[in-house]
């Protein structure tokens, strides 16, 4: 009876275990900051559009067996090479008029990271991250010296024209005159502040990994660095806890150290995933004046996307394998 | 008889807040990874000295009354100028032979935050950190950016000469030769991966400040950036909680975002500030292969200074007002 009951039981864990392991799920965020007048229906359904592909593609090597890490790759790289988002190809401008792109990578299982900050020409950032985290001994690298090792990796680059869309320059001189109006009182719109690309993955062998590629702020100042390629603020990811990626007014993210806090929500209070992310981004971070959002994956397959702007393009697929777009909050 | 025990314990509770309130406190340190071998009587007695010279420094303006965050600046500047110590002077070389500097500071108070990587010539970085944090919209400028900004702020420039030591030059020929051997299965001196130097500071006011300044990695690579000025990894403070200042190799320390991890574990733990970083440098980095120390002072002086290298220069000023320096473990 005992040895019938234990066997049932073995039984039942390892079909639960083998459920578990099996869970996959990848969500993806397009940037926090959008409103919905600023949204016209042809840019909505053509984002839609683009976090639907970026998903397929991250979420066809997960189903096939692929990494966390793979995953999140795949689908940035989408969003990267997309114009509509502020990655890589239609990456906002510099207050100089060129193009900064900042990424990074986190591996949940090893907790290696790959950075990349103030990049020029890389036409896809994230890969510079992942290759700085596998091929160098190094977690960050800036400017020239991290150019530098995209061409000793012989990672794809782009001339200024690939980068450089027509809208973004018309963005910059609005931005421009909305920082003289702002020296005078006024406000900048939180449309020039925001805008980021990023996922998250959650593979078969219970991996998580979490990936952030940005061209930062509208009119930065040469050489601004914002949470997309810091660790532990706009990226962070932890086997059994959670993976983070973030979008909104970089400073404000390095300054509540965003990502990392929503993991140490979890480990020390034993909170769940939404509990953790929205006290940070309903509660702390407006307090000190931060807008933006998040995308989170805890080590079960849970998803959360909480923001405190008008609308974050974010897009999901969970672990009943349902797609799920939204921009604005239902 | 109510009103009296009232009246007595309103006394005690604003007696009790008064010495609170004033208790101030300093902690430097000079950089992890020095072992008693490597470590001459002379260089040991200059080591010592300029440690109790930054102290003074800092404890003095903490003394008339002044800010944590100008007590810590003024004790990182002693350090920044001594050729004893990697950052600013006598920082490390790149594997180009030039200075890469990088440094951060952090308000508890507002968790306020600047930060400056890969300058090259500004004479002291923790100046440029806080005039980033102070007169920028920005928390982190890395390259020439920051040091255009820099120049805006009118702050001090000196050429390659001043930062370049003759030692430092030999220490870089000895990295290289290092880096070949291991190509074929060796090991890098820890002495060659690490040194920094920092302060935290706990104010009349009750505020906490951190800030941290180096040279980074000797023979690193253009463009690689360490924990120092990474608010999270190498800096953090908090009111009410925390400051610190890290010191070691900086890439584990950035995955594990040391510096914020102690305030969370703090925060969420309750534990204490000792509890908190020994279970990160004697645990957690360890398990990740990463070595180093630390400095934290929470809010009612207590001072903790673990190092998992076989010493750490570091120097304190407790609430007490009594000055301790130590380089290994007593």
């Amino acid at each position: 009876m005992l040895s019938r009951f234990l066997f049932v039981t073995l039984l039942l864990m390892s079909a639960s275990m083998t459920f578990a392991e099996s869970r996959i799920a990848l969500v993806v965020h397009g940037g926090a900051g959008v409103s919905r007048e600023e949204l016209s229906p042809e840019n909505e359904a053509a984002s839609r559009k683009a976090l639907e592909e970026s998903l397929q593609h991250g979420y066809e090597i997960l189903k096939a067996g692929g990494s966390s890490l793979d995953a999140v790759s795949a689908a940035i790289v989408v969003l990267e090479d997309s114009p509509l988002f502020n990655a890589g190809r239609g990456a906002v401008l510099t207050a100089a008029g060129t193009v900064e792109l900042d990424a990074s990578i986190m591996d949940g299982a090893t907790l290696k990271a790959g950075a990349a900050a103030g990049v020029q020409g890389v036409r896809n950032p994230i890969h510079l991250a992942r290759a700085i985290m596998d091929k160098s001994p190094h977690v960050m690298l800036t400017g020239p010296g991290a150019e530098a090792f995209a061409h000793e990796q012989k990672l794809r680059f782009e001339p200024a024209e690939y980068f450089i869309l027509p809208e973004r320059v018309e963005q910059l001189k609005k931005a421009k005159a909305a920082a003289l109006k702002q020296a005078s009182g006024g406000r900048i719109p939180t449309m020039f502040k925001v805008g980021t690309v990023g996922a998250v993955a959650l593979d078969k062998q219970g991996h998580l990994a979490a990936g952030t590629s940005t061209g930062g702020m509208t009119n930065k100042r040469a050489g601004r660095v914002g949470d997309s390629p810091v660790i532990g603020a706009g990226t962070y990811a932890e086997d059994q806890v959670v993976a983070v990626s973030c979008t909104g007014h970089g400073e404000f993210f390095i300054r509540a150290a965003v990502a990392y806090d929503v993991a140490a929500r979890m480990k020390y209070q034993s909170v769940t995933v939404d509990a953790a992310t929205r006290e940070i981004i309903k509660v702390k971070l407006p307090k000190l004046g931060g807008e933006g959002g998040l995308i989170a994956l805890d080590s079960k397959g849970e998803v959360s996307t909480p923001f405190n702007t008008p609308g974050m393009f974010h897009g999901s697929i969970g672990t009943d394998g349902t797609v799920h777009i939204a921009i604005f909050e239902e």
